[in-house]
């Protein structure tokens, strides 16, 4: 998985039917030091990240191993809204308490 | 996924079998500030998306995710047609009306 | 899919059983711009591609879905010789009439 | 596989169902020479690898292959502790023997 | 597929229970030109590759297609010895006859 910041929204309303329902998150990635990339992946998000949240995010198959979204044409997904990243017993990254 | 806009067509006669019908648009990536990479992909495409378009792209497994499409051997495919991407609340694209 | 030109041949006797019979062809990328990469893919073949031939190449699973090839240990593969590339409305690349 | 470098934790608690209880490790990759790199994944542990261990790290669909693991939306996951790294003949890593 | 070299080997004890007996090559890729490239894999091996032989290797779900291999968490795989690789009719690589 990869560290990434919801940056933004992508909207598409002809798109396949599958998808129906699906929100689309842009998230840009964040390197070990806690840095945004330009590197981005536009996934989709079923745990409920807003803007400015540090998300983990799963590519590949990976993104269709949710409850009935098995066959849907994803490549990427949100699996969870991180609370902290600690890198050699610092915190790199702590959600701020407003936002729990 | 990734944002890419649609810049071509690649035309194959002699190919596998269960590709006859399929659709192959030439994309190329769009950067999270809207620029046109070098870098693209050529993809199957299902949601009729036409030149100059741009469009959400899945690779890998997710581009057989397609009722039928299950047994072809294609590694990407564009999924929707985007409407609006929007970066930190400010519009980065959005379709034209008279495309819609 | 990527768009790549056949360049050479890779012969390996001693190999995974299940790969007995399977030609194996070196690709190497081509750009958007119809320049020749140093990047390159080795690659099943299933549909005859020839030398200096323009092919379309599938990575990952896709490479396994032929009949027959499902258990394979691929992850490339040759899907189709390419006719025509159209970039913009202008032809970037034709294979050559004699070759048809 | 990759050879990686334990160097931080990541804890997310509102994330997919189906992770409940796995520990996401930070992993820095390590190059042929044994020098850190930035690239990092953040992977699931099943083997209990501990802070400044190298482990080996599968990436993509294998990340799902245990007992139990197989509908997690995972794409990287520690296999396993490394003992020793040799390139041609000499040791470039050895595990700590305090740490075995 | 991708040309490499063996160069190594690594050893983990503390693993994944179904990679009980694999053993783990250390491949360092080789470019189009034949230069060994700093970029590597660490690969499972079932055909008995040997240091400095050049074999071919396939990427993820690939490697485990392989009688009895299907559930090890691999995402690559040594599928081939290679005899020679030929560029453009000229002969790149050919594998020393006392290897043979």
């Amino acid at each position: 998985m990869q560290i990434a910041k919801v940056c933004g929204t992508v909207v598409s309303t002809q798109k396949e039917p599958s998808l129906q329902g699906v929100k689309f998150l842009l998230l840009q990635f964040v390197d070990v030091e806690g840095n945004l990339l330009a590197d981005y992946e536009v996934a989709a998000d079923s745990v409920g990240a807003g803007l400015d949240e540090w998300v983990l995010v799963s590519r590949g198959s990976a993104a269709r191993q949710t409850p009935g979204g098995e066959s849907r044409p994803l490549d990427a997904l949100v699996i969870g809204i991180i609370d902290t990243v600690s890198v050699e017993n610092l915190m790199l990254y702590r959600k701020r308490d407003q936002d729990r």
